[in-house]
């Protein structure tokens, strides 16, 4: 397996979020990549390479220009409103919810950042972008690398990118590098691409890049949406629409459900990928379903995610995983790798 | 002229509001009442009333019941989440943009906060439910006495109003009493009410209660939303949907406009409001046009206030003056008083 690593993710290193009416530190840190990096070295689960930088050009596969723009110029515009602001990271405070318009991009600087984002708990710094961008450098390697006949190959990079819509940030997420390596491949000769989605949380970004569209199939298993973030999107009634009706599945699970419970939503996301016939997968692989895992209320134990890289094995296809959350940095790595080698070793 | 005055208006007290990535104090503060309270008093413009309750169900003519239901719960259910929070506004971290849903209410308290908001910069207290609806009840207080014959009459409360949706709060405003005092006047058996908001910002949860009516005229002059808040709403080329089409009229001036160019604007609208034949008259009266506003730039001078209250004189109508921002809490009580005088001595 092929690991593209991000080396510049620790540029992207929030101060803090804002939750809950305080400004609290950041769960989303350097740490967590570097605890997953280490553990691939302790086994050895084939080459680290460093990915070859992609035109803006890919990113605008799924990303408004719109938005791009905006992330690319916020730092410096930022540090422009007030020298003071190279110590605080930049975060919205207004957003147009209802009867609000999103059509006209307003001067003001706040408005924009408030245009483009979904929550307050995503900092964006002097090297959140620098981080991204190499980060979704990452996926689209990775994706070229599965069409020139890569079996399998892992994205190792943070920030991750499930929440990220096609023009707003959220959720720790900036850039989908899901999306981009699904897309990257069906502009590359794939017919059909399929994303499964097995964070913790249901992955809003991805869902609604694709929802009306049938050559990406999107499933997502996570916990129900009336009790944890992303909160406004993940339900059972959301199966695509248009084109892309019958194309989505989501497979919420309450807070508190077991292991068992997983693997049965599990069976049930690989029987419709089955049915799908897809030329490739992309698994957006975050690891906070696990037992420990501070910010989540899942029971999945360490030998558990073999099993599951076991079972995705199974599916017989080129397989991408991207790293997304999970943060329980000490068994962060070993859950991840887990994973991957249990994919590596299955057949 | 009556004025109907909040005496439980005190009982919200924000702390902070979320602004650029930190914790600021509030502009929106007790003593701005208190200074108009204070100059009402010198003057002595005709007697000041406490208002009666008015039932839930009058909130219900402009606000949803959902939304009402979280103002309402809000303060218990943020401490039953941490006793700690008794010390600590509460304030949403989470939003639904584009692509999520509004549809379904979430269980998860923080997530209902962000449904029911547009910012982070508008603190919910222990009492802002009890000063909002003592607010609304004034407001509802003032239409009626209008309807039995009153010329003029002046809610005198805070938070304001004029940001508030259907179901959202936002720019300090929680429950919109300008709307709830002209649906009175049409319940009551008014057949048109017209609505002018001179506030320097743009009234979008007026606009967007009446947009698709034709009972209710609504005009606003303020600052080009491209620069200044409520940023997503506000523009020109906004006239009303459906029934509604050409009965709301938006006059956005830049920053820095001049006096002259302000008055130019209230012309305009004057002539608009003779056209149209309203039975009654409310203004959204903010006062941070005013030169000396530290949140504004605009450039009225406090013997401007009282033009305008003589202009509006001359349209004719009983007129409710609804208090709403202004933050140069010095001047406040001469600014508004000033509208107010301008408006009972000009006939
Ligand atoms: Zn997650
Ligand atoms: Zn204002």
């Amino acid at each position: 397996m092929l690991t593209f690593y991000n080396e510049l993710h620790a540029q992207h290193r929030g101060r803090h979020e804002f939750f809950r009416g305080a400004l609290v530190p950041c769960f989303e840190k350097p740490e967590r990549a570097d605890s997953v990096l280490a553990e691939l070295g302790r086994r050895g689960l084939g080459r680290i390479v460093t990915p070859q930088g992609v035109p803006l050009m890919s990113l605008e596969r799924i990303h408004t220009p719109r938005y791009l723009h905006f992330l690319r110029t916020a730092w410096s515009e930022w540090i422009a409103l007030d020298p003071a602001n190279a110590g605080r990271d930049a975060l919205p405070s207004v957003w147009p919810v209802r009867s609000l318009r999103h059509d006209i991009e307003p001067d003001n600087f706040t408005a924009r950042m408030g245009l483009y984002s979904m929550d307050s708990g995503t900092p964006l710094t002097a090297g959140t972008w620098t981080a991204a961008k190499t980060g979704a450098d990452c996926a689209v390697n990775a994706a070229h690398a599965l069409r020139l006949g890569e079996r399998g190959a892992f994205v190792l990079s943070r920030p991750p990118g499930h929440h990220a819509g096609k023009d707003f940030f959220g959720g720790y997420c900036f850039l989908n590098n899901a999306a981009l390596a699904a897309q990257h491949m069906l502009d590359d000769g794939a017919r059909k691409v399929a994303i499964l989605d097995i964070d913790y949380h249901h992955g809003n970004g991805t869902q609604s890049i694709f929802y009306d569209r049938s050559d990406v199939l999107f499933i997502s298993i996570h916990a129900d949406p009336r009790s944890d973030y992303p909160f406004y999107l993940g339900h059972a009634d959301e199966r695509g629409e248009g084109a892309g009706h019958g194309f989505n599945m989501n497979l919420p699970l309450a807070q508190g459900s077991s292991a068992h419970a997983w693997f049965a939503a599990l069976e049930t996301a690989c029987i419709r990928l089955g049915s799908f016939g897809a030329d490739a997968l992309v698994v957006s692989l975050g690891v906070d379903t696990f037992a420990g895992d501070p910010l989540s209320h899942f029971a999945l134990q360490s030998a558990d995610y073999l099993k599951i890289g076991a079972r995705l094995a199974y599916l017989n296809l080129p397989t991408a995983f991207i790293f997304e959350g999970g943060y329980a940095v000490k068994e962060l790595g070993v859950n991840v790798v887990n994973v991957l080698e249990g994919f590596e070793t299955a057949l």
